[in-house]
């Protein structure tokens, strides 16, 4: 049994991750300011030590593993207040480092896809630096994440903690926030309430969508590798920090994602609509996990229709 | 007369600004923490407060104006504890926002034209979004600088801040430090030493030399910008923060410029050598400065040759 603190425990990813690992019968405590995150996530779970705290602020206590997973994620969240997303990211990634410093924890920090911007690179490799804009309505979310990946890094060159990277491309799942504006849990409630299903620009741009249950899984795989294993993989291809792309490389557009779910809710009246494109919004991102293949024997299992199934289900039983 | 604050103000391109400052008659105080500002560059001024510490912490007092210069700049400055670097980009830059929200006073970011990174396009317009490696070796400047623009345009349209970012391209001149590793005053250096002179790569990587004197006039011009001037220059370039390149835009190679020194020193015995490539180093960047001369009506106007004049005779004086 291990001790393991997850911020930002009460958002989607969180909420799974919890599950998971009380599952496994590890002593689980989530640090969540409830921003984003959702009492209701963490609703009839036993044995987990909740801390209401702003991830911001000192961290006590002692743990083997840290999930640092604490920061707004969607557009309309992070941009509702883009100095506390861009302060999160920054101060919440130092808050967990300096934590791991004090009592040896290891980390792994939810980076993301993000990092790569509009990419001019298709798929992203780890390696490709990214393409984004300081300046945009974007960047509060992108270049705190960006930073936040150096701060590991200096971290893990300074002090020498174990804090390994993990890039999470568009997910998936039971949990998430319905009011979080992602394209899977808007096509499904607008499918299940039978709204008119929202298309920005044309729906043409792709997107990868991975449930949740394989990036749990890829989280698993990855915090209990050996640091000499990751070291044997990274320090070869020229990586100073562990750093792993996790994502789902299926390619769809987002009008199919739509024809999917409405496929799935046959009895749904919804029909689809186009909307003008935000600012800055990627048209394509794919990941290229090549790496986590070869270095975690780690890849997605469940087929995008599966996933949607469950997490429709999910929906019809929480609306 | 204004009460002005230079943070970093006994670094290089502070000393001289400090110096343009108070030939003006305002009042100037300098906060430095001397870890790459020096104190000799502050010798023998007078009506010039120094304030002795640390640009993370916060800054007590009122000020009109605050140039925002704290942050070590050159590579064997800013490598030397990557952790600091990054942690003085980014809280230096919040300490500022935070003094000006409280104050009032108008900023000016000293940006870099490292958040270009190693740039797929020629010359940088300051709507390029750069090409910045997040893990490597340059990060904790680079990516420090790139999230610091990002906390200034949120302080901006958070709390109506009036900070406007520049982004520096290499400027060299009097006050440089001897040991900070850039290539003019190295080049310098070993010219008046009859030490080798020792280029890296080929020496056909290009770079732009801007005189310091050119720089602290494109400071002056930028500052003294009426607001609703900058409104009407950005807004309808899309810029929600006025963001300025200011360099000199005249290409040389790095071998021209060891050239350009050895011309100007006929007496040295120096002779040119070569030596690997750094990690990440960028091969070429170049500023369009399109925009500070249509917002500005500036330019820079020292020739190379008469900088380096100037330059080679501060060196002389000081060794």
């Amino acid at each position: 049994m291990a001790r393991i603190l997850i911020t930002g425990g009460a958002g989607f990813i969180g909420a799974n991750l919890t599950r998971r690992l009380l599952a496994l019968g590890h002593a689980v405590t989530v640090l969540d300011n409830f921003y984003t995150g959702r009492r209701e996530n963490l609703a009839g779970l036993h044995g987990v030590t909740l801390l209401e705290a702003d991830a911001r602020a000192p961290i006590e206590g002692a743990y083997d593993w840290v999930f640092s997973l604490a920061c707004p994620a969607s557009p309309p969240h992070y941009q509702r207040d883009p100095l506390f997303t861009l302060t999160t990211s920054l101060e919440g990634m130092r808050r967990v480092l300096e934590l791991a410093h004090r009592c040896g924890a290891r980390i792994l920090h939810a980076s993301t896809s993000e990092v790569y911007g509009d990419p001019l690179v298709h798929p992203q490799p780890e390696s490709y630096w990214g393409h984004v804009n300081t300046l945009g309505i974007r960047s509060c979310y992108d270049e705190g994440k960006r930073a936040a990946e150096t701060m590991a890094l200096e971290y893990r060159q300074t002090f020498g903690i174990d804090v390994r990277l993990v890039r999470i491309f568009n997910t998936y799942g039971p949990h998430m926030d319905p009011k979080d504006g992602r394209v899977v849990s808007n096509f499904i409630l607008q499918a299940l309430r039978g709204e008119p299903i929202t298309l920005y620009g044309d729906g043409g741009q792709t997107r990868s969508f991975q449930y949740v249950d394989d990036l749990v899984e890829g989280f698993m795989a990855y915090m209990t590798a050996a640091p000499e294993t990751l070291d044997a993989f990274f320090t070869p291809r020229g990586c100073a920090i562990p750093v792993l792309n996790m994502g789902n490389p299926g390619e769809f557009t987002v009008r199919q994602l739509a024809e999917e779910v409405l496929g799935l809710l046959p009895e749904s009246p919804s029909h689809i609509v186009f909307r003008p494109l935000p600012g800055d919004d990627p048209k394509r991102r794919k990941p290229d996990i090549t790496w986590a293949k070869a270095c975690l024997g780690w890849e997605p299992r469940v087929p995008l229709r599966e996933g949607l199934a469950r997490t429709i289900d999910y929906f019809r039983n929480h609306l």
